[in-house]
């Protein structure tokens, strides 16, 4: 029998995760496995919470990965929060605002979707008005939009819930890492991201943090969070003082996350971020010199997810195949109402160069050519 | 700032799980990660999964890995087959059949516990008894019991439920790997396990099967399975000839399995098992030479987990340290009413090894000797 393992070709990963991997992480990966109750592990997670807060910019005691992926924060937020018959908001302008009402929905919240266009962000005034005229028990959003390649006014829709009994509940799986997060300063309750995106950690764990207002609500419920493997009083007791054994914790992927925050940190987040931001006007520039359009207006746009029309007349698929075959790059399709309608191309993490950038543009000026 | 990671030292791990890696596996989760969609991370997914046929000895459909540890197998299977209201027979004997309890009553399952003493095994009879007198939608049973080192009548259970409409659901968790497993033979129509035990992968996947009459339940459910992440009708549309965008798949995560399934097949189940049973024997003879006992009698035994009588008058907690400490060995407390009555001593996978056994055994001579 052959071995596939052997032939895995080095892609460069632009697509909306996962990103590329820095050498250092996947030197972690393989580091020897230790048990899920050493001594010398249970520093390591430690450490991890730390660098989580760090990252995330919150006190939070309860700051740890959630063993699944950034789909499993996502539930996990909600499962731990949402109690049936809770009255839910949530602010929808893409695939993950969708994905949202769906898993609320599935635990009976009474799900409100305020609704904006795709490719366009949130109105703040909008938000206002509707939790000024309704009474909601949580209200979330997307940060970054990862199919859309928006930008949610996170920090202002905390403003307009600062001093209520609303959880304020954010997906920041695109965000984190590569744009600032202020967890604590926009009063958000609740915060999971993925390891995929701006970490640069291969896809597998969640990272999450709830506040001492999330924690009350949870400690508060009437009736067992109805999903054992996500309870997050039974994983607290693990994470925390008492090390309670809950699940055996994903050790490997947990050195993956600790090297990939110890290298954001060691660059500094402000010089990541400026790293994202300055090869996303790179991209800009350069689809803009190959006649080509972004779904986003300005002020709005993600540095990290970038939405590029598809011109008339080209086979968006054919395109995204010749890219990944001829010139080993990934980019990413359109989700949902855009499919066939942008390319989803990724900045994230250790793959925001501008050498990347270069090697993307002049590709697809090739592969546009020869079309 | 110090990395931690840098000064991990490799710990001969004969606990509970995570087991010993083989170099194969890490040098595998540290291959170049793909994109979830690519065509040729595709091509790795379909081989994963008849690798799991393989050692599940099963030929359905839906065999995959769960994006989560073990116990997230185990709250995959309940959730997508439970329905408020069913009723559901735990045979339990340990704390996973505890664990199965809880799982399947925040579900909304009316749960029937059939108690076995721990440390001993589920007899059919009283099986058969109670499958007679009552009418269950679900039946649960854990085939090796990790929290006491016994393994259960898991054929025998499966005969009796053959041609029922009932589901027979299985946690093989420790099992799968080191002794064999006979899903269809069995009449297994749900079955989890994990990485991190007999496969010898670090913790963080969760294989997972379900034969037609558990799709056929699934499909006929009265409402959506509550819980988005583990929905497997949207996850089989991913894993399936589909590749609908569910979650990101844990890439790198998946590649250790993928070359741990590899190295057993290899090397042969039958060879595997029968050096499962070959160290465990050793085991037995070293300690008797000790004068320790085994907790299960002797036909009831699980060659990978074994289950120690603490001598009277030794501290376990101070001779695991310094096992772990002096020794570099890993093994297990006794949990439950076990805790302090019993070592836990693993031996999974790549652990499962004569010069391992010997090396613990004159290890633990000495810490004996010297207490």
């Amino acid at each position: 029998m052959k071995n596939l393992l052997e032939n895995i070709e080095e892609i460069l990963l632009m697509g909306p995760g996962p990103s590329c991997v820095p050498p250092q992480v996947y030197a972690a990966l393989s580091r020897k496995t230790l048990g899920h109750l050493d001594p010398y592990f249970l520093d390591i997670m430690e450490e991890l919470k730390e660098m989580l807060r760090r990252i995330m910019n919150t006190k939070n005691n309860l700051t740890i990965p959630i063993s699944g992926t950034g789909s499993a924060g996502m539930e996990a937020c909600f499962v731990n929060l949402v109690e049936p018959g809770d009255r839910v908001l949530i602010i929808t302008n893409g695939v993950f605002g969708m994905r949202m009402q769906d898993v609320a929905g599935r635990l009976g919240a009474k799900v409100d979707a305020l609704e904006f266009a795709w490719g366009t962000p949130a109105v703040p005034e909008a938000v206002e008005k509707k939790i000024r005229q309704d009474s909601y028990k949580i209200v979330a959003v997307v940060h970054a939009e990862t199919s859309t390649g928006v930008k949610n006014p996170v920090a202002e829709i905390g403003a307009l819930l600062k001093g209520s009994d609303t959880i304020y509940l954010v997906d920041t799986v695109t965000s984190l890492g590569g744009i600032e997060v202020m967890m604590d300063d926009w009063n958000i309750d609740a915060l999971y991201s993925g390891t995929q995106k701006c970490l640069s950690c291969p896809p597998g764990l969640a990272p999450l943090s709830f506040s001492d207002k999330a924690m009350a609500k949870l400690n508060g419920r009437k009736t067992k969070v109805p999903n054992w493997y996500l309870d997050m009083t039974l994983i607290a007791n693990y994470w925390g003082k008492n090390r309670v054994y809950h699940h055996t914790a994903p050790v490997n992927m947990i050195y993956g996350l600790y090297e990939a925050l110890f290298v954001i940190l060691e660059e500094k987040p402000d010089k990541v971020f400026r790293r994202h931001r300055e090869s996303h006007l790179a991209l800009v520039d350069g689809l803009k010199n190959l006649g080509l359009k972004m779904l986003v207006d300005e002020p709005y746009r993600l540095p990290m997810l970038n939405a590029v029309c598809v011109p008339d007349g080209v086979d968006e698929l054919a395109l995204r195949r010749r890219l990944r075959s001829e010139f080993k790059i990934e980019i990413g399709a359109g989700l949902g109402p855009l499919a066939g309608k942008i390319w989803r191309v990724g900045l994230m993490g250790h793959t925001s160069r501008k050498e990347n950038v270069a090697r993307f543009v002049a590709a697809l000026q090739e592969v546009l050519r020869k079309k």
